[in-house]
């Protein structure tokens, strides 16, 4: 079925609590340079770890909403608690177009790369309590041993640009030990919060390299591509996509944490735009 | 000047971004039995501190409206970084109606506290940046040295429920050790968010005994009780005051950590309702 060239060059949309996405962005961006992107950020709100799933759901629909009315091909959801709560909502709501969200290529990669069927998932409170990870595993395969925990602190720990020192790793290790602690420990690690991977080499140093540790931007990117490709939906066009960012909250501190995720490679300040989600029509 | 008995025997409102208001609440009930108190803690959308000043005005607004649609015969803004963005703008909002922020009584304890006329500051990232202590320190000496610090982490720190042990302590010295190794250092310390005096043991660890330290609550409570009194505000009524708690998200986070903050020494469960602030009506 063709697509309508318009539909091919319209945006990626992004959505996510705050600054965390950008991991997702930036795996996105690497991976396909010609698609525009059009990244939310819900910085009055955020965080979204800590909060009911009904605030959550309601968050999210009132963000897709803005996306779709700007003109999106596809939705990509860079947060995984919002993923956890909301990700049925959404589909429902947008069909037929799609929304993709980052738990379950983060699942698949893990059942893959797992050698002893043992994975650790490390995320926050409410992605935890919401089974979604134990659910997509069991999919690829259930006999799979699971090991989960909420790490509530990491998330602020990395907003404050905390990421690498004996007090981070601490933390980490008072987080980690009961796990990697026992005899079965696993052999693969999920990082079920998309500000984790900032925290990599911290988190690395604590359980040994011997662990192999998912990031789930790279499998986000990746399950991104195969999508445009089925739905005949690559940006035809050539040269380097657009970026715009749009946050819920003055931009200047999503500014600030932004280059932690980005290496200070990108100028987001011209590219950033202040919105306000909470005279969102939602239709039921 | 007479008030009406109906005045009088309305709750005193009490508005805070989520939990950390409750020390208030509690001094406020230790000193003030007899009073109803009508709790908002704005857990759909915490925390404030990091929150841009604009953000934080309009979520204020929009808490006091819904107090003031209730029936009180005062508010009290019980979050340093509300009082710090919005209170000058909910006193003209409100007036003649009186509105009494944390920061003002916990600003006159310090400068009557210090001896030696050094006075260090820990608060939110906004409390500080607005220098809203300094300012309030200066009315009562200007003369007064202050080394103010903002710990961002010590508010999720006290969530978590991580109130003591090496890690906390870390995090703690982290902050303030820069502010305490200096040879002429302060000899008191405002504990400048509501969230910190969970943390009163622990800084105690980490400043030394003959550090006063200084939590507004306790100020708080008396200049309510002092307000009241002048106003001819009192209730009259004996016996236990009524408390009533409202949410903006679901209640079970807030009351998992509520016990933490009042000793579990209240049934809170059964008084706890959930509202919705974003549809509230703001008159310019």
């Amino acid at each position: 079925m063709p697509t309508a060239t318009g539909q091919r060059q319209l945006p990626i949309g992004i959505f996510d609590s705050g600054v965390g996405g950008l991991t997702v962005l930036k795996a996105i961006r690497e991976l396909l340079p010609h698609e525009d992107l059009l990244y939310l950020g819900d910085t009055a709100r955020v965080p979204y770890g800590t909060k009911s799933n009904a605030s959550v759901i309601n968050y999210a629909l009132q963000a897709s909403q803005h996306l779709y009315g700007r003109g999106i091909k596809l939705l990509v959801i860079a947060c995984n608690t919002a993923t956890a709560a909301a990700l049925t909502t959404l589909q429902d709501h947008y069909h037929p177009v799609a929304v993709l969200g980052v738990i379950e290529p983060g699942a698949k990669a893990a059942s893959e790369a797992t050698r002893n069927q043992h994975i650790a998932i490390i995320a926050t409170e409410s992605t935890v309590q919401s089974g979604a990870y134990e659910q997509a595993l069991r999919g690829y395969n259930p006999a799979i041993t699971l090991s989960s925990k909420a790490c509530p602190l990491l998330v602020p720990l990395v907003e404050e640009g905390w990421l690498s020192g004996g007090i981070v790793e601490e933390i980490i290790n008072h987080y980690l030990q009961p796990i990697f602690a026992q005899d079965h420990k696993p052999d693969c690690l999920v990082l079920g919060c998309t500000h984790f991977p900032l925290l990599r080499t911290a988190i690395e140093n604590v359980v040994g390299k011997n662990t192999c540790i998912i990031d789930s931007a790279a499998s986000m990117a990746h399950l991104v591509e195969q999508h445009l490709q089925q739905q005949g939906l690559v940006n035809p066009q050539q040269g380097s996509g657009k970026l715009q960012i749009l946050v819920t909250d003055l931009p200047n501190r999503f500014l600030r944490t932004a280059n932690l995720f980005l290496d200070q490679e990108e100028t987001l300040a011209a590219v950033i735009e202040q919105v306000d989600l909470t005279h969102s029509n939602i239709g039921a």
